[in-house]
């Protein structure tokens, strides 16, 4: 049985990763890829989707393009760690697969309205579009199987001292999809950093001796430079695909219920996920908190996913 | 050589522990013990100090009450962790030491200006006194050898999810005192909760078999019952005395500058510390910040000074 | 000359008058009504709307209804001044003209890329669709003539001290306005409480004698009660006309341009509107903002629009 | 009868005068003038309550220094309204009265608790003695007949569109006076606004033809370029002695009962005086607050004062 998901990114490296898990992956049948202002402007991280699939051989999934900029002020990017071109590193082509001239919100609340069962929608960037969707068109709500998105943190941030870049970048957004009332999955810095990219899982990449493995040990090269030099970090955080990784596997996330809630008028911490784990506040609980990675089996499904995408046939 | 201190405290499960290693290290020259209202009122916290000195025969440190209310707002107790009392577990007899008819305040800048060398100042309440004499004297400032303070923290809180008990009571005390460009040095939760009151560490206070160990071995099961029920926590982190512990040996509580701020606007996250460790901000170093601890020596000096308090002669 | 208008209101009794005056006076082309949440629920302005160009006989111009919702939070309803309908008082029957199936913020863009020359928008409710469609269609914003908002204050507030109800219900909107670059004018409760409807006012609207004056004089008679209750007013303001009047003649509203900030941070204070006339702030003027109003000219304009909609003709 | 006051103030030009009407009015007892950091820095409010006793022949008031900086945060002056000195204008000689060698807040606290009956403060500066002495002395409560201060707004502000200065200078004291459950009544810009220093005062001034009015003049003249430089007022409003009328005459400040509280957050707003005149929130009132003054008598009773301090005997 697969579970029904669409992707809502901002690739992004680790976007990338997470794409290509979501597609691959025979547990999902990826209904759509929408992207999303964030790690680079819309232009950018929807040519980037497009690129990544392209280079992936995911031609038959709709991709269309979401909200430019955060509900509320300027957009912030993160060029400093994922370049330029918001996927800097290995050299991608032209992408061949189309962007549909449907905006990401109205695909998002078709797809939603027409599909049988619920649909499971896996955000890997701002919440923007999503909290778009829930605000706007409140009666898609019955047709969201759970939203399991990665941002936040129970603990340390990253742009911020308290705050990770998805949620500081559109707070408000945030705001909305965990006020929702819907079953919210939170994949936080706290567990994302868990999934360490080592140099055997380097090597593990560089085994599989396919185009497309090479672009990923390309991507994860330049994702480990940049956060040696930002965070002084020899092994970065592969954040996003341990969300995908949750809808495919629970097993491999473990998480418990708490209250979540973002701070949105702290001065040095507008952004910050307010995560009550020792229940110390009354707030009931509102979200499934990540919080421990069974570290292997998502490495296999990573890993299981580029070169299912690549198979021995496209070998060289 | 010795460190001339003035300890500033609320007993205070751990700020007891706190005060006997002050007392007893021959490392630290005691000044005075000051008391501030956090833990419990100012008067309990006052009358907590008194009975601890009594217990361990401390009675040639003076001892003065200070603040009675954090600089802006109501006061917050802490009854669920530290009791009715304060320094709720063992049978403490009524105190025979007295405490000064002179605020704290004034008492510490009368030592401050009279002492031939500067001073360390070690909080570990609330800074409701230290901001106060910063603020009311500033003159006293060229005798402020440092501050080494326990509070605040690199990552998560106790109170809130965020923030730390002492910094929470009085933030903008913390904020006086971590922008007031003396030498500081935080020791957060993320440095106390490696001190954890094991098992191990509860026999090694009861192979002591004096009564003050008795009482110490009191106050830690009471800690143990109270994290345990609020954190599920079944070992205790004893915050307190590795702000002293700091102060007598360097090398066992090892630091990182960093700049530290302190939220004063936040709505879930006002009194949050917030430490940028990787420099993301173009902030500058304020504060050292305690980011490990050397567990066993650590307790060799907190154990070590109650034996010292009393010694074999004392022992039934 | 006319100038094309695009009216964006919540009725609400000023609205009411609002959308007459903007429909009947001959130096206005109104191009659409399009309704928002504010005043009452969006079901129960977009109702109002309809009723009231019912009854006015206004039946060529296109309604549609947008946002349910503020940006960030829940919607706020003000009915202890507009009733549990939004429209208390007249006796109005159901509505036969239709409101379009499209979206507010669908139709206003449409309009606008339609429309040969630039529109003005004047808003006069929580300015949400506005807000929405600059955001949403940034290419839209060359077509904006100007955008004549009622809202907001340079003194005293009504909905809380220094807070006016359509800017406090979706201060992030406002912010996206007042940002936004375009030319704005800002008609706040500073102005509108110089259109005061005296014994005198609702005399003339008596002397008109036709169905659409009586309506006008329960609704302002109901805006009495409740202003009186509410704030203890003899005479209310008549807010919302302002904008209109200043758009159709610019003389009867004296305006100087100003920095116009909008208050999201505050606890007492969000959503107030803090206009820096004397330029105390380096912040550089991004609006015009009403002072004086020229009483009695503005009432001969409201009144006119009236008395245009139902002539001798439709008199008993 | 006589009411017995404690003048806190920082000269500053109204100041002055606020000083020389609680000292010569029959009708106050005038124990003390104590000095804050406000309009210029402690050092320069003192030497300038010195300057005006002196030039006023007021030399049995003892005057102490007080609090050097607001409970929060760096202290805010306003040299662009009362210049380098605090009291530019006039030439005032070296000061020959005294100034205690006590800190305001001990004097203050002293002359409370030895006066037989309660006694009346009038704070006319930034509230940081008060609120110290309020939150370090709690006991004095009982002899605080009530506090009369000039601060605040009940609607716009001069320092910040809603922020009137003493209140911006330290919105935590301003806090803790207004929450202290004592009789409280404010005089915010709202009421001294109509105090306003027109050609026929100052031509009252003049035709008393005496050094100390001529001083006055010298004062109020250069208020006036400052004011009509900033605000654009020809004639300058002359806010502090109308607290000192208020407890010299109530009937000529017209005040109300009303919920005043302070935005301590706001991030355009911070140090607003939010008061809730229609009762829209369920808040208590705290304060009474000045709505109305009633000008002639409040010139005759300052006047008057002049006069009184430098009789025809004195005149040239």
């Amino acid at each position: 049985m697969t579970t029904p998901v669409i992707l809502d990114c901002d690739p992004g490296h680790d976007d990338a990763l997470a794409l290509l898990l979501a597609a691959a992956d025979p547990r999902i049948e990826l209904l759509a890829i929408t992207t999303v202002a964030g790690n680079q402007t819309l232009d950018k991280t929807t040519v980037n989707a497009r690129r990544i699939c392209t280079a992936a051989g995911i031609t038959d999934v709709p991709i269309a393009a979401g909200c430019a900029a955060p509900l509320v002020g300027e957009l912030r990017v993160a060029p400093e760690i994922h370049g330029a071109s918001g996927l800097d590193g290995p050299t991608l082509g032209e992408p061949t697969v189309p962007v549909r001239d449907e905006h990401a919100v109205a695909l998002i609340r078709r797809i939603l309205l027409d599909h049988p069962e619920p649909v499971t929608l896996v955000p890997t960037g701002p919440l923007t579009n999503i909290a778009t969707l829930l605000r706007d068109h409140p009666e898609v709500a019955p047709k969201i199987r759970e939203i399991v998105f990665m941002g936040g943190s129970t603990g340390r941030g990253n742009v911020t001292p308290y705050g990770e870049f998805n949620v500081v970048v559109d707070p408000e957004a945030a705001d909305v999809v965990l006020r929702s009332g819907l079953p919210v999955t939170m994949c936080g810095l706290n567990v994302t950093h868990q999934a360490l990219v080592t140099p055997d899982v380097i090597a593990r990449f560089q085994r599989l001796d396919t185009d497309l493995a090479r672009i990923c040990v390309d991507l994860m090269t330049f994702f480990a430079a940049t956060y040696q030099n930002v965070f002084g970090l020899a092994d970065p955080p592969l954040h996003d695909p341990i969300a995908v990784a949750r809808v495919i596997d629970p097993s491999i996330v473990a998480c418990v219920p708490a209250p979540v809630s973002v701070e949105l008028a702290g001065t040095l911490t507008r952004g910050a996920t307010v995560v009550d784990l020792h229940h110390r506040t009354a707030t009931p609980d509102n979200a499934d908190v990540a919080l421990h990675l069974d570290v292997d089996p998502f490495w296999d499904l990573v890993i299981g996913a580029v070169e299912r995408l690549a198979p021995p046939a496209n070998r060289r």
